[in-house]
């Protein structure tokens, strides 16, 4: 029992100068970092530098990745996945970019009173398959129910434990200038296949979320060649995953516009929203930074693997510029790609 | 990216004839007990004897103890503790009914827009300080933000990773007929302690949460003796436990319904509120189904820890009625302590 008194703690930071939660703290940009670094590190003592879509952790002399993820995509059901897909493949992928072999999944469910059980049921059936595809076992879970007015329909939350293989050190420090950024496909694809189907925005695309485990990938890559930092550029998209790698490892990264392959769908729908596709969510791609030797090995491993087919050199890491990420136009100018400040797409995983 | 439809899939029971989710399939019950046998064990491949507070698996050679909970606890504040504190200790205790020794915790938040923050950094700092002083810390997390009517205040879903020493084999299919039951102390604090300041049932008690983590009480006990089940009876209280654990192992539970350590405050609540004492949640306390050989010293070693110094007896394992929990009551007659239906007590955890 705490017997601490924390009726007077009082915030630390006025962030962004409002006192209260807003759909931005969760949009995995500027604001999502404040409310980490300052709210939740300082309480758990944990620092910013380490921070990376997983853990990694030593337990019995096993050194293992650690992993959690909410979801909370609205709609549960979308072109090409459910939020059942995502609570699988979201966690797999996280504990892959630490170059772990996921093993075990973990699910909590927060379910809105009213909710369809046959709805319930889907979800659940759709975690089972995306499960047995990553080859990882969902081996316990929780249950709880909030009334109508707390909830909205199903919320679930997975963790997962993956073994990472020995000598195997994949981390956002690891960047160094001459590295080689690539991407595994094409970008912005579960973002706008969410929004096609959002309840007040639906427009005619024949997009599908990109949902996947990239385990499989990430194993051909390492069998390839050394591999400096991984990562799944999923809210605030590839825009949010370079700047936290160019932060945590202070070096530049420069992009190249032209060589960033985004598909016309995607394209005309970030027209159509007025998004940037740099900054919209994949669930199914990740960004590499690899030394200049391993480049090439890698990138013919990656695009020898289905989920890596379409994958691209986009850029290097630069000592100029420390900490942002430059790309370069295609007329030929320069363009700083910031971290997103809030939500563009607010629940979208 | 899942290409199986399930637009046709309909749900194989109809759980308690409704068709959607009710208050109680979260309480910990039998409604719960349909859900994950029905919904989650075919759709996810697991099997009902496994089922236990935390999963035992191996990673790198290393034996793990798994386990997750969501806390939609209501109000987020409450006599002697927090939902930081129960999403701790919660955790902390599920991996310590398998015996292990916690060592590290996940936490996701969901967060409903317009919440304070500074209620979000009270909770933070709660869950910091319970982490230290259950001796795990707190290595990853994430955070999602819904929209004013889709959520409330502050859920947190913790997992956590926990080493299960060499030789300890604890579960609830170990339980035996002769083996003796015991409880670490008062029972029904927990639940009693949220309903006091529960919005519209407010009424006098001084009765405080009883969270807390169990793993040092645990690992005295597991030093003074063999212990065949561990269980923290929160949601559906006692009942419940026993009712699982009798079912697990195919043994009955005989029960002496005046060495139940109920203090006269949760008595006096319980009356007010026409419940029972033993479907009410704890948060602090554990139930120990030990060979009677071991008994003797295994309740010694219970209380000579702060945690455990109510330990009583309250009954032992028989042959008879395999899978039901019987108790004596105090006029000399017997009545069964059937598994709760649904839900007591919303939102208690």
């Amino acid at each position: 029992m705490t017997t601490v008194d924390f009726s007077n703690w009082t915030c630390p930071v006025p962030l962004r100068d409002t006192p209260n939660v807003v759909m931005g703290h969760g949009g995995g940009g500027a604001m999502s970092a404040e409310l980490v670094e300052q709210i939740f590190l300082p309480a758990f003592g944990g620092s910013v530098a380490d921070l990376a879509d997983s853990a990694v952790v030593t337990a019995g002399g096993a050194r293992l990745a650690f992993s959690t993820d909410s979801y909370v995509v609205k709609p549960m059901f979308f072109p090409g996945g459910s939020i059942g897909d995502l609570a699988v493949n979201g966690t797999v992928n996280d504990l892959a970019m630490s170059g772990a072999t996921p093993l075990y999944l973990s699910s909590a469910f927060i379910l809105q009173e009213g909710t369809d059980l046959a709805v319930v049921g889907r979800i659940a059936q759709a975690m089972g398959l995306a499960a047995a595809a990553a080859s990882v076992r969902l081996v316990t879970g929780d249950t709880k129910v909030v009334d109508s007015a707390s909830g909205d329909g199903v919320f679930v939350t997975t963790a997962g434990i993956g073994l990472v293989p020995p000598g195997v050190e994949i981390g956002p420090r690891r960047a160094r200038p001459g590295d080689v950024v690539l991407v595994s496909g094409d970008i912005g694809v579960h973002g706008v296949a969410v929004m096609s189907c959002r309840e007040g925005l639906s427009f005619g695309t024949s997009v599908l979320s990109d949902t996947a485990p990239l385990a499989g990938l990430v194993a051909a890559m390492l069998a390839a060649g050394e591999v400096h930092v991984l990562r799944d550029p999923t809210r605030g998209g590839v825009a949010a995953s370079l700047n936290e790698i160019a932060r945590a490892a202070g070096v530049g990264v420069s992009l190249v516009e032209r060589d960033l392959p985004v598909p016309p769908a995607v394209r005309d729908a970030c027209s159509l929203l007025g998004l940037d596709p740099l900054q919209v969510a994949n669930e199914g791609k990740l960004i590499a930074i690899v030394p200049p030797s391993a480049a090439p090995a890698v990138l013919d491993a990656m695009r020898a693997h289905p989920l890596g087919a379409g994958a691209q050199v986009i850029g290097t890491c630069v000592a100029e510029h420390p900490g942002m990420v430059v790309a370069q136009t295609a007329l030929g100018g320069n363009r700083v790609i910031s971290l997103p400040i809030g939500e563009q797409l607010p629940r979208i995983c």
